[in-house]
């Protein structure tokens, strides 16, 4: 028996019952005979609570002063849980993220981890405790100040610390039974995956599956370190995601892993834009000057009568206003006619590493989408996965049609899938 | 303009709007050319809110985690008031006891001050910002684990900064105006104190006093640290405590400082002790082994008939049942006949250096108690203060009297006086 690590999300530790509940299986992982790191978020609402107090005192609070502040969330609720299993009789420490050696760099609110020396927490593994972390935060190298990893952070605590101790897995629990071939609010007939690969799980969390981050993914992926998504509530089985299936996982190879959606972007039209060399360049330069992350680009050719074209891409709706101003800005030295702007767009995705060797598989999707008369407005492909934008109005009758026609849904025995998306 | 220590208490940051206020202050001691050093305690109710949640999971929470849940508290408010500083236009910085270099030892809860290096915040001064500092807490000097200070630290985490930096004075931000000559609650004439002697101030605090513990008046008298106890909310100015009065502190000398009393004790008597060497080390040995803190101790000379005497002690009540317990395990090992418990009592105290070189001072305490009907049970007394024993009912009565005889009462202008207790 090796060495676990397992996070709780704040949903899981959301109140004194919510801890002792997460408490009781910690201890069993710990009298199965593991050695148990725990990785846990803030309880709740926790975060929320401080987001709105710092916003009482200051509309924009600085970098390092908000990561002091947010990062007494998890120290609340590590030490409590640390605590309630001390009080099912078995020794547990807890550790702030600069205590685990989680150090970080200096981009205070998104950190990223260069680099973990957990000493502490292999010291008291060997004196027999449990040792509990306080995710989503970290120490930065050059300053010694406290940071923060952003969103899903607790997440990359997770796996950095799996990776750096050596885990034989990281568990990641959460409020849903795993990973789904689609989002089962949209998909009734959607089916949780028992095995996902590192490449269809990153392909499906940059198509708009929430169910993990993919910055965390991408940790995994790199050290290795399987992940399995479980439930804290039911105690079942979840998803593994590794590169190679393994044991009482199912190994057959699926064509297709899931559909997954997204309607939390919009869509930007660059009209009337000379087609000459630098063009492209100068409008992408002016939208990440502004530090927008956008998705997908397309580029149509070029009407041969005008020698103009139009250039699209998709962006967070949040950043749809910072966008328009940093083109309308640049409008003179870039040359175009006008923009669109047009937030009411959907995003449908179908991932799988079996459609790079199944040219019938655009094809089918294409179809798929013609027969639930759903239109066509974008179109992006990967080697193991293609997007379509359509209107937002069809995404859930479009991302249903696709779950189908590809055989994923629960009552078909059409296919052989694994992947897929989930909440 | 030197260095400044400021302290800020739960009641001053209680809210968003007690935050605006504290910093809008401390930005004017800045904008008067001190370099600042705040320390600050949670917010409000903060820390109970902690403790309640810590007795949900376990009903006996482990020291070392109780302190990392604590300890979030002043991280949340230390946060939001850099935040809010900064947005006055001023830098600031925000420190925990670790960071700020406060080392204590390894007991958790109440941990003690061993060293201070505060090499961080006289970086963060040189640079020009305000220094932020989390009250309460420290970095313990052996296994580098998050400790508290235990009741009042904050103002202890103050004094220690303000020694370790040489500051010029450590305000203590409270919701009273300063020390006073005694409870305005119980005596409607008691006067607030100008300046006060550290001993006196020492006598006060061990005798009921609260504005100030006896721990940090102790440690700012060590290293000669001057304290101005005043309120955040009114910016008048409050109680000098330091060696001497300087500049325009009145600067006679006071005969007594004020009358301090305390309604938290119990008293235990233990009945027909054996008039023998080793039988006052065998009782006071059971009480200390039960940790216990006993204040008063008296023993009367022995009836010559039985060879018995009676020895009486007072204690916290809280403790009562424990002490009661420690001493019947013991009764036979000791050989005493039975014990009594009061916690009807209650404690006057006159304080003041004067009284020394003023032999009429203990008679006049004793008459004037006598003239308001005020039996007395026990007597203990130090080179500058008289304490005794009457019924908890008897005490505000008692204290009335005593202010009064000694021309204390703000409308007498019959004693040149300072000293005194406050809330």
């Amino acid at each position: 028996m090796g060495l676990v690590v397992q996070k709780y999300g704040g949903s899981s530790v959301a109140d004194a019952e919510g801890i002792k509940r997460v408490a009781k299986r910690i201890v069993d992982a710990k009298k199965n005979g593991h050695q148990v790191v725990v990785v846990v978020s803030a309880m709740g609402d926790t975060t929320d609570e401080l987001i709105d107090l710092a916003e009482q005192v200051s509309p924009i609070p600085a970098g390092r002063e908000f990561d002091m502040l947010l990062t007494a969330g998890e120290r609340i609720s590590m030490a409590l849980l640390a605590m309630a299993i001390k009080n099912l009789g078995h020794e547990a420490q807890s550790f702030t993220g600069s205590q685990a050696g989680v150090i970080t760099d200096s981009v205070h609110n998104k950190a990223r981890i260069i680099d973990v020396t957990p000493g502490r927490i292999r010291t008291a593994l060997d004196e027999g405790n449990i040792a509990i972390v306080a995710g989503f935060q970290g120490v930065s190298q050059d300053k010694k100040d406290i940071t923060t990893l952003g969103r899903g952070g607790s997440d990359t605590t997770a796996v950095a610390l799996a990776a750096a101790l050596d885990a034989e897995v990281c568990e990641i629990y959460t409020d849903v039974d795993g990973v789904f071939t689609a989002d089962p609010r949209v998909v009734k007939k959607a089916k949780k995956i028992d095995w996902i690969s590192f490449e269809d799980m990153l392909e499906l969390a940059a198509s708009g599956s929430k169910v993990l981050l993919h910055r965390c993914v991408e940790y995994a992926r790199r050290y290795n370190i399987p992940i399995h998504v479980r439930s804290s509530f039911s105690g079942l089985q979840g998803t593994w995601v590794s590169n190679e299936p393994q044991g009482a996982q199912k190994v057959e190879q699926a064509i297709i892993s899931g559909v997954a959606h997204d309607t939390s972007e919009a869509k930007i039209t660059v009209v009337g834009v000379p087609d000459k060399p630098g063009e492209a360049a100068a409008i992408f330069r002016a939208v990440a000057d502004a530090e927008i992350n956008i998705d997908m680009i397309v580029q149509n050719v070029s009407a041969a009568s005008t020698g103009l074209t139009d250039i699209s891409f998709t962006l967070p709706k949040a950043e749809g206003r910072k966008a328009i101003d940093a083109l309308e800005k640049a409008k003179g030295a870039i040359g175009f006619d006008s923009l669109r702007y047009d937030d009411q767009i959907g995003k449908i995705s179908l991932v799988g590493a079996g459609m790079k060797t199944n040219p019938g598989v655009t094809a089918d999707f294409f179809k798929a989408l013609s027969d639930a008369g759903v239109n066509i407005e974008l179109i992006s492909t990967s080697e193991i996965r293609i997007s379509v934008v359509t209107r937002a109005d069809d995404v859930n009758e479009a991302v249903r049609a696709v779950h189908s026609a590809f055989g994923l849904d629960s009552d078909s025995d059409e296919a052989v899938v694994y992947g897929g998306t989930g909440r």
